[in-house]
C-alpha cells in the first residue's frame, strides 16, 4: 500500500473541514499511530476532528478494518460449525454471558468469546469469571484455540495481539473527551469481535440510567452502526434493544453474579435476566444453524437449562480454564465478604425506580467495581437486591443486601442506594425489557 | 485561583459541545498546559474542539490574557510619551517594518517591535535584520529596554520569556491542522503584541495569494477580532486590509529588501512600498500623540524621509543594535551572490499577474526562505522585480532577476516564476492597494 506517500496533517485537515476520508487514509492513521509513526498528540486531533464532523457507515467500517488489521484475526475455519459470539455495550448486573454461553454451547454452536473488565459503575464478564478461585482468563491464543475446540466455548481476556489499535486508541480517547462517539465506539467494539474469527454476533445494546447510551434513540443508532459494520463484513449480525434502567436480575458484584448465574443455569434464574438470555442465547442458536427459526432456538434456550445440558457445559468451561468446580457446585461454600448491611423501605409503597447507575457505583464502593483500570475488584462485594422495580414493599421491608470488607463506606452507599430507589403510592407503569431488534433489513419494535 | 478544581476533560468535553468557556477554564487549560500539567495530547483535542466549535471575541480576549499571562508584560511606562507598534501577519516583499519603525520613533513615537523569522513562502522581518552584519536581534529584556530608552526604537526577537504558551501552542497548531482559527490566530498576534507594552497598535492585515489569509473576507474577520481584543485591553487598535497579491516593491529576499528599505528612507521608494508605509506611519504618528489627525500623520511621514530625519533614526538604531552603519551608508558594498539570472517577457502584453505566493516560494528556493524552522536563510539570495503588474513588457524584456548562491534550482525557480506571471494584451484593472481599515467603530471601505 502506498500509505507512506500520505501526510498526517492533511487527513486531519481533510475531517477537520467535513469531508470523508478514504479507506487508504483512515488505513494509514491507524496504522502509523500504531507504529509510532504519528504521534498521540495528533492522533487527539484527528479523532476530535472525527467525533465532531462524524464517519460515516463506510469511513467506521474501515476503521474496523484498519483496528482488526494491527493485530491477529483468529483462523477457526478448522473448527467445525459456526461460530457464534454475544456481546454487550455493558451494564449493572449484566451476567447474561456467563449463562448464555453453556447454553449456545451446549447446543454444538461455537461460542469464542474475548470479553472485557469493569470500569465505572458497570461489570465485567472477566471479573466475574475471576472471582472463581483458579479460573483464568488471560491465556495465550493458542491454549484458547484448543479449548474452544474441546469444549466448544472459551471465555477470555483481549491479549495484545488482538487490535492494539484499539486498546491504544480507547486509551487516549478516555482523556480527550472523544470517548461517546458512535462510530468510534461501534468500530472499537467491531474490531475485537470481528479478531475473534467469528460467523455471527448477537449485540446486546443497552439503554437507559445504567447503560453507556442513556438514551434510546443513541442506542438505536450505535446498534444500527453495529450492525452494518458486521454486514459489511459479511457477519450475520443482529442486535437487541435492552432496558438498563434498573440492574438485570438481583446481585451486583462479581461472585454474587456467578453466584445467580448457577442458579439461573439450574432452572432458577429472575425473570428479567432469562428473558433477555433466552432471546439473545436463541438467537445464536439459530444463527449457528441448529434451530429453523429464532423461536425455535429460544426454545432450545429453555430445554439446554431443563434438562441440565447447559450446566453441564458451564462445569466443563470452568473445568478447561482451570476454575474450582467444587464452586459451581456448591456455591454456599464461597468465602464471604466480612460486612453484610440491609438497606430498608422507609415507608409503604410501590417501588417505582431503582437506578442501574446509582446501583452500579454503590456496588462499585464497596468493591466490587473500580474507578480506574489498574484497581483491583473484591470479589465477595457487591448487593443483591431483594425487591425489583414495581414490586409493593412495607415499611422497614428490606429491598436490598450490601456486602462490602470495607465498613467505612457502608453510611455512603445506604446514602447513594437511598437516591437510587424511590417508593410511591402508584404501581408503576412496567416497560417491555427487550423493545427493538436491528438486522440488515432495518430496526423492528418488538412486541412485549 | 481555583483553577485546580477544573478538570481538563470536562473542559474538552464542554467546548467539543459547542459551549463556551469561562475565563477560569480558558486560564486553567493555557496555564496548566505551559507547566506540563496538560499533555499535548489533550490540548491539541481541545485546540481542534475549539477550531470547528469556534472561540467568541470574549474566548479570544481571554485566550489573549492567558498567554499573556504565561510571561512577563514589559512595563514602559518609566519610557515617556506613548508606545506604539505595527504587526502585518505577513507577505511577500513586506520590508514596511524596516522603513516606518524609524519614520515614526523620529517624531518621538516609541516603537518597542516584536518580530518573527520567515516561514514558508512568506518573509522575517529578523531575518532581514540580520543581514546587517553584526545586528544583533537575540537581545535579553533589559538590553532592549534601554535600546528603546535611548533611540525610541527598538526592533528584536521573541525571547522565552514572552508568552511562551503561545509559542508551544503555535508549534502544537502547527502539527495539528489547527493553524487556520481566526480567534487562535488573533490571539497568538495580540499575546505577543500585548507583552510589549505598548499603549496602541497597527495592524497591516494582508489577504490575497501571498497573504496567510488569501479571502478578503476572512481577512477582514481577523482585523476585526484582532480590533476587538486590542480594545479589550484598552489599547487603542486599528487594522488596515491590505493587498498581497502581487509582491510588494521590488525587492524579496533578505539583503535585497534592506537595500530597498535604505533607498525607501532616501526618497526613492516604490510606489506600492511608500503608499502602504505612510498610511501605517502617519497612524501610528497619530496614536503617538504627535500629530492630530491621520492625514497629519502622514504628512509628518512623508516629511521625515524628505527631511532626512527617518534614515538618521535608521542609522542610529542599526548602531544601538551592533549593526555595520557602513553598510547603510553604501549598500552597494554588501556581497553579492554568485549567481544572477534573468526571467524574461516570452511575448509583447500588459502583466496581469506576478502571483506572489509562487514568487515567495521562487525566492525560498532561491536561499532566501526557509520550510522549516531550523533551516538558515541565505541573506543575498532572493529576487528583484523590474517590472510590476500592470505595466506593459516586450518580448524578451527582463521582468525579474533572481540572485543565489545554488545554481542547481535556477532552472526550477524560472519555471515557478514563469507560472507566477502572465501576460496578455489587455491592460489589467488595478484594485486599491489599502482597502478597507477597522477600528473600535467597525470596518470602512477606504477610497483610493
Amino acid at each position: 500500500m502506498s500509505s507512506h506517500n500520505f501526510n498526517p496533517v492533511s487527513i486531519i485537515r481533510k475531517k477537520r473541514d467535513g469531508q470523508c476520508l478514504s479507506t487508504d487514509e483512515i488505513s494509514f492513521m491507524i496504522e502509523q499511530y500504531t507504529r509510532d509513526e504519528i504521534p498521540d498528540y495528533q492522533m487527539s486531533a484527528f479523532i476530535m476532528a472525527g467525533f465532531i464532523r462524524g464517519f460515516d457507515d463506510r469511513e467506521a467500517a474501515t476503521l474496523t478494518d484498519a483496528m482488526l488489521n494491527t493485530g491477529k484475526v483468529l483462523d477457526l475455519s478448522d473448527i467445525p460449525g459456526k461460530k457464534v459470539d454475544k456481546h454487550s455495550t455493558g451494564g449493572v448486573g449484566d451476567k447474561l454471558s456467563l449463562i448464555l454461553a453453556p447454553i449456545v454451547a451446549s447446543w454444538g454452536v461455537s461460542v469464542p468469546m474475548i470479553s472485557g473488565r469493569g470500569l465505572g459503575h458497570t461489570g465485567g464478564t472477566l471479573d466475574k469469571l475471576e472471582s472463581i478461585t483458579g479460573f483464568m482468563v488471560d491465556i495465550p491464543l493458542d491454549r484458547y484455540r484448543n479449548i474452544l475446540k474441546k469444549t466448544g466455548v472459551v471465555m477470555a481476556g483481549q491479549t495484545e495481539e488482538i487490535a492494539p489499535a484499539d486498546k491504544r486508541l480507547y486509551a487516549l480517547r478516555d482523556v480527550t473527551a472523544t470517548v461517546e462517539s458512535i462510530p468510534l465506539i461501534a468500530s472499537s467494539i467491531m474490531s475485537k469481535k470481528l479478531a475473534e474469527g467469528i460467523d455471527a454476533l448477537v449485540l446486546d445494546v443497552k439503554f437507559g440510567s445504567g447503560a453507556f447510551m442513556r438514551d434510546l434513540g443513541d442506542a438505536i443508532e450505535l446498534a444500527e452502526t453495529l450492525v452494518t459494520i458486521g454486514e459489511d463484513f459479511e457477519k450475520q449480525t443482529i442486535a437487541y434493544l435492552t432496558d438498563m434502567n434498573q440492574p438485570l436480575g438481583y446481585a451486583m458484584g462479581n461472585w454474587l453474579e456467578v453466584k445467580e448465574s448457577i442458579h439461573a443455569l439450574r432452572g432458577d434464574g429472575p425473570a428479567d435476566v432469562m428473558e433477555i438470555t433466552h432471546t439473545l442465547a436463541g438467537t445464536m442458536i439459530w444463527l449457528g444453524e441448529k434451530a429453523s427459526t429464532i423461536n425455535e432456538g429460544v426454545e432450545k434456550s429453555l430445554e439446554a437449562v431443563q434438562n441440565g445440558q447447559a450446566l453441564e457445559k458451564w462445569l466443563e468451561l470452568v473445568e478447561a480454564q482451570g476454575g474450582d468446580t467444587n464452586l459451581i457446585h456448591n456455591p454456599e461454600t464461597y468465602r464471604e465478604a466480612e460486612f453484610e448491611f440491609e438497606f430498608k423501605a422507609t415507608k409503604d409503597g410501590y417501588i417505582q425506580k431503582i437506578d442501574a447507575y446509582q446501583m452500579g457505583m454503590g456496588s462499585l464502593e464497596l468493591g466490587a467495581g473500580r474507578r480506574r483500570k489498574e484497581e483491583a475488584v473484591d470479589p465477595t462485594a457487591g448487593i443483591v437486591l431483594a425487591k425489583k422495580r414495581g414490586e409493593y414493599v412495607k415499611e422497614n421491608e428490606t429491598i436490598a443486601r450490601g456486602y462490602t470488607n470495607k465498613e467505612a463506606v457502608i453510611d455512603s452507599v445506604l446514602q447513594t442506594m437511598d437516591e437510587a430507589v424511590s417508593i410511591e403510592a402508584e404501581r408503576p407503569e412496567m416497560n417491555g425489557l427487550i423493545q427493538y431488534r436491528a438486522d440488515k433489513k432495518g430496526v423492528h419494535e418488538l412486541k412485549t
